[in-house]
Parts: structure tokens; C-alpha cells; sequence
């Protein structure tokens, strides 16, 4: 097996043999690849079979185990997001504010790639088909790292897409993958300076924070959600019932599903009761605090926990607030930056949410469940960033990408 | 003295007082600074003589002591900072990419402060106003955490701040000084993600690497550079000796200097007589390797340490390669990934070595001395990233922002 030391170096070689593919190659090398899962779904299959075996054998919970499952239908959708990607403009190669200084100097920012990126994932073995196409998209070498789960399909799967690399005489090591699956591999990882440009951790919230806190190398932060919606006292109230029983139940599962309910006292009566019949009906359980209990007398007093937490499932905090001042410190103090919305028919507030507000993507009177990059028109996305540095919100190939300065001269020093 | 997680907590607030200032508020901000600075110059000599007599006591290296040394003209030059800054444009509130979705949502991203910035530097004090007043021009609290031999100086100058902040109404804690100079402060920083958006070390590569691999918080890797030059077989040698002379010698303690030349062998015998005699005649002493010292006979013999050395200094290492290729493979192996050149006449070499080195500024036939906020015409510079996240190369005030996406809709949710 070998080392993620070793990879890094094989890595740094084989970062200029992806970066001086054309967008042609790298999209054939992306179609090839595609035809390969398709022609092998059954030797993917069986793969699987092998970790569904070892999930149930170790007592994974069905959630994970749902997740953890292929299908010919989900090898197919992993061949056709290949092919997606494979349709994208290249975001290589693009110069932007290119000018001539008053001493003749041309001077620019040439679009380039990172060179070699990291992804620590966990059990769905889709992420190591979708990372993989959108890091080559990108020219950027990848070293994939899933989760023990996982490990013979993603095996399948990289060898697979190791056999087309070949075939096309590209050195194969622009993609590797960790089959040490230990939490040292993953440690060792976060201390690549030098070898790994980037590393990008998709997963849950345990995952991520474990890159954010432990990594030398530099990270982008992805995905956690306690996502907010306001009901302004001006709202509509069939606007608000839609709006946060789309975000809340449309696929409570998701990062940009909302967790909290934030209520404006003076519409907490007329809002409150046909808001929690639409939820309930959709099967969500309702954490209300005193005031909302007030109207809802059989939901569940919300614990401070409930303000704070992720739940990624069919549970609701709901608290009445006596303004939006109080909205926006309660979403300042809670909020994990990732997605929020006001429900509002009052412009000085909708303009002060947009603006006081501080997270990744900030709504009027729309769900929280859009910020996504498909749902934004990028065509594919690798993550959304909940952090400031680099990228913000749904992440598309563009984002995998850097740049450098280049300088054309004809001999000029500095005085 | 206040704890820095105190300080922390202080930013949190402050960062909303700063964000909703206006342009003109932001400019007056630092015209008034600016002011203060040369209305109190004398007060701030008095308290920068206190640190130099503790530097003397402490046995500082000289060139160290004139860093920190502060006279009425670097004050004023100081002052003449803050008014520049003043003079660019608001970074903050731009619209970018806006568009209308199918479904009617406006989508768009809007430039915005990051928050709270800390930079952790060394003994220059004049750091302490150009920090501050970028960072204020930016719209984020800033935490200002100075080595402790600029203790004394840093005090006056951020206590004059935070007088004129206090004169405009706004919250004072916009500018914080971290007065523990110990490094577990610099720790504490590092850690103090949820609170500090990002963090910014400037000084020597010590502090640098420390910050690099122990932050928990977003880094923005800034400076050091063992920069090369490459003089091709085609190279002209009158332009090649100007350059060269320049890169190493014009300014050599700056991470913009070139520390490596690298001579192709069919121009060795022609080139480094006249290279070498023109650096020597600046004070630049030459350490070669063998086929360097087969024509210039006495230079010192160059060690595998050397290739690797920013000597930030008047030495320059020497080496003759037999190809673009080996020229390629050596800045490879040993950049820091800031700025390399190469000087030739060959459009496919050029065009070679600007697609294959992997740095910040990649030059044709002009000296590595350009790359510099200034120089590039951005008004002002925070540090030069060799990172590849969020910023490379020089860093203007649009690299100490963020975007957010806003969202307006009239009831959309997702199907």
C-alpha cells in the first residue's frame, strides 16, 4: 500500500501532466471515463456488495448504509455527471485584468490550476466519480481519502478511472487514492504543505471541524447549515408557511435545509398555527420556546441545544422574537454562516437583513433549499463554502481553480 | 490588560459597528488618523525611544533596531498612508455577477467585509498604522498583535486611533491591540476561529511557517521568497546583466529579490564574466557551482543549502543548467513559489516557462523587483500571498474582502 508521503510526490509529478492537458483531452479523458463506469457497472456492484456486507456486519445505521449503496441507476448517475462536467467551459487558461503599466510592462492574471487537491470524504462513494471529474476539469491532480465504509467500491471506481488515464498515456497518478483508510492517513494529509494545495472536507459537521481545527494545509470549509428563516411581521403568512415548510421538509437532510424558525410576535398568532399544521402534516416534530408555546400548546419546549444544532432531520426550533433586531443578534449568535432568509413586505428590513446579516447566502422571500451551484446556473458543484477565504457559498469549477501573475517584458528594472 | 478572548468577543461587536459605516465616514476616519499622527509625532518618539533603549539593552541586531526606529519623517510617512488609503476606492458594495434565474430569483454576489482580520508582525511599527488603515478601508475590525520589541510605539500610535475613533461616535474596539507580546498569545489567535475571519502573519519566514502550521484560523501565507532568474541560451547579455543586477541588488533584504541565477551552459562563457563583475561591483558576493566556478574561478563554492537560501542579503547563488528543462526542474524543486523570470529571446521557451513555473508572478525579460501592490497600481499592498487560496501575488484592499450571494425573491421554493 502506499504512503501518502509517496502520493504527494507522485502528486506533485503528475500536477504538470494534468495541467498541460487541453480542455479536449481532459473532457475525452472525462467521457472515457463516464463509458467505463457504464460498461463496468457489475464489477462496481460487486465492489459494493463487499462494504454493504461490512456495514451491516458492523451495525451501520440504515441512513448510512442508504448512502453506502450503489445501484446500476446510481452508477449510471455518476457517469452522467461525468459527462456534465465534461460540457462545462474550462475554467483554465482565461486571462483577467491584463493592462500595460506607463513603463511598458504587461502585467495579468492568468487562470490556472490549483495543482493538487485533497478531498477527506466519508461513505458515499458518488463523491470519489464527482470530485474526481470536477478536480481534473479544474487540471488539478487529486488524492482522494473516503471513509472506511466505502473502500472497495472507491477502489473500483479509481481503478477503473486509472485504466482510461492510462490507455490515453497520461501519468496516471493525477488521481490516487488513500486505501489506508485510519484517522492517521487522514492526519497526515493535513500536514502535505507543499505537496497538497488544497484540502476540501465533505461530510458531517464532526468531519469538517476535525480538517478546519487540525490542517497545515490550507482548507476550504464546506457545508455545515443551521440555516434561519425570519417571519417578519409584515410577511405574508401563505408566503411564510410555504417558504418554511420548503426549507424545512422539501429534504431535511441537506445543509441548506432550515433548522430554526424565527417568528415576529406580532404575527406569531395569525402565522404560527397554520405554519405548524403545514409542518406536521409533512411529519416534522416543532421545538417551540415559551411564546411559541403560548400558541402551539403541545410542541416540545426547545432546549438551548435546539438553537445551536444541525439537525439534518424532521425537527424545527421555533421562537417567537419581539423584533427583527432580535432576529438578526439571535441568526448573528447561532448561525453557522451558511444560508438565511426574511420573509418581509417591508423594504427598510429586507434591506437591513441583506445587509446586517453575515453568511453565505442571504434570501428575501425565497427558501433557503437554493443555494446550491445547480440551482444558481454553475452546472456542477463541489461543496459550499461556509468560509470567507477564497470562496463563499456554492463552489463551482471555478473555485477549484487559482491564478498567477504573468509579466511580459523587454528589459525593464526598478528604479 | 484585556485577554485576547475578551478581544475576540470586543471584534464580534465592533465588526457590525465598522460594516455599516459609509465611505466618507471610513475616509474621514483616516484623514483624521492621519492628523493625529503628524499632531503627535513627538509623543509617539517618546515612546518609540523607551523600545529602542530596551532594544540596545536586549543586544537587537542593528538592522533590526533600525526597523523599529521612528523619526518625524517615517511618522509623517505613516500619516501619508493612512491619506492614500483614504484617496482609493470603497472596496466594499460592489454588485458582481447578478443575474435573474429562470424561477425569477436575483441572484448576485456582493462584495463585503470579512469581519475581523488579525495580523500578527514583527518590530516594525509603521505596520501598525498601514495594517489598520487597510483593514478599516476594508470594513473590518481589525486585531493588531505586534512583536514585543515595537510594544511601547504600537501603544501611542493605536491609542491616538482609538481617540479619534472615539471622537467620530464609533465603537472603539474597531482597532484592538493585543498588548501580551508572549507567544501564547500569537497562540490564542490562531485559535480563535468563530471570532477572527482570517489571519495575516508579515515578517520573516519563522513567523510565517509558525502561523502556516499552527492556525486553526484561515491563513493568508504572505512573502518569503527565494526567487530565481533564468537566462536562457538566447538571453541578451546586456539585458540579462541589467536584470540580474537589479533583481539581487537594487533592494536585497525584500521577498522580491532574486537569491538564484540560473545560466544556461551556451551562454555561460559569455554572460557570467560581465554578470558577475557588475553584481560584484553592487557588493554581491557569488557562490557557484561547479561549471559557475570553471569560468569565474573564485567564486564560493555554492552548497545544496544555498539553492534552497533567501539570504535576503547581498549573496546571490549561481548554477549553470544544460537545458529550459533542468531550469524548469530546479525552480521546481526549490521556489517558494513567489516570483520567478526568465530572459530569452525564444517565443517557444517564454511561452514554455510562463505555462510550467508554478508561482505567484511568473516574468519574461523584466526584473522579479515589480512584484508589489504599488508597482502593479493598486495604491496599496497588504503583503504579497504565495498562496493559492483566495489571494496570489500582491494583495490590494479587494483581497481583504469577501462576497456574499443575496437573494431576492417574491415566494419561490424548490421543486
Amino acid at each position: 500500500m502506499k504512503t501518502v508521503t509517496q502520493m504527494g510526490k507522485d502528486a506533485l509529478k503528475a500536477k504538470r501532466a494534468i495541467a498541460v492537458l487541453t480542455a479536449k483531452d481532459k473532457d475525452k479523458l472525462l467521457t472515457d471515463c463516464a463509458k467505463a463506469l457504464r460498461d463496468n457497472w457489475g464489477s462496481i456492484i460487486s465492489a459494493n456488495e463487499a462494504d454493504l456486507e461490512n456495514a451491516k456486519a458492523n451495525g451501520l445505521k440504515p441512513s448510512l448504509i442508504d448512502r453506502l449503496m450503489l445501484s446500476k441507476d446510481r452508477i449510471y448517475a455518476m457517469a452522467d455527471g461525468l459527462e456534465q462536467i465534461a460540457d462545462l467551459p474550462d475554467p483554465i487558461g482565461r486571462f483577467e485584468n491584463m493592462k500595460t503599466l506607463p513603463n511598458g510592462l504587461i502585467v495579468g492574471q492568468k487562470r490556472v490550476p490549483m495543482g493538487v487537491i485533497g478531498i477527506i470524504y466519508e461513505a458515499r462513494p458518488n463523491v470519489t466519480s464527482d470530485a474526481f471529474g470536477l478536480c481534473i476539469k479544474a487540471g488539478s491532480a487529486v488524492i482522494l481519502r473516503g471513509g472506511k465504509e466505502a473502500i472497495n467500491s472507491n477502489k473500483a471506481v479509481v481503478s477503473l478511472f486509472k485504466a482510461v488515464i492510462r490507455a490515453m498515456g497520461i501519468d496516471e497518478n493525477i488521481v490516487q487514492l488513500v486505501e489506508d483508510t485510519s484517522r492517521e492517513s487522514a492526519a497526515q494529509m493535513m500536514k502535505m504543505n507543499g505537496y497538497i494545495d488544497v484540502l476540501i472536507p465533505r461530510g458531517g459537521s464532526g468531519l469538517i471541524q476535525s480538517v478546519v481545527l487540525n490542517s497545515a494545509v490550507p482548507v476550504i470549509e464546506t457545508g455545515v447549515g443551521n440555516c434561519h428563516v425570519f417571519a417578519d411581521e409584515s410577511a405574508d403568512v401563505d408566503m411564510a408557511v410555504d417558504i418554511i415548510v420548503n426549507a424545512k421538509a422539501q429534504r431535511p437532510g441537506v445543509c441548506n435545509a432550515a433548522e430554526t424558525f424565527l417568528v415576529h410576535k406580532n404575527i406569531a398568532d395569525r402565522l404560527l398555527p397554520p405554519a405548524v399544521s403545514a409542518l406536521r402534516k409533512k411529519g416534522v416534530e416543532i421545538r417551540g420556546d415559551e411564546r411559541v408555546r403560548l400558541v402551539i400548546p403541545d410542541a416540545k419546549p426547545a432546549e438551548e441545544e435546539d438553537w445551536a444544532a444541525e439537525y439534518l432531520d424532521l425537527i424545527l426550533a421555533v421562537k417567537v422574537v419581539d423584533s427583527i433586531d432580535e432576529a438578526i443578534d439571535h441568526i448573528t449568535k447561532y448561525s453557522t454562516g451558511h444560508s438565511e432568509c426574511i420573509i418581509s413586505e417591508s423594504y427598510e428590513n429586507t434591506q437591513r437583513f441583506l445587509n446586517e446579516i453575515d453568511s453565505a447566502a442571504v434570501y428575501v422571500n425565497a427558501s433557503t433549499r437554493f443555494t446550491d451551484g445547480n440551482e444558481f446556473g454553475f452546472g456542477a458543484e463541489i461543496g459550499i463554502s461556509t468560509q470567507k477565504l477564497h470562496a463563499r457559498g456554492p463552489m463551482g469549477l471555478k473555485e477549484l481553480t487559482t491564478t498567477k501573475y504573468v509579466i511580459y517584458g523587454n528589459g525593464q528594472v526598478r528604479k
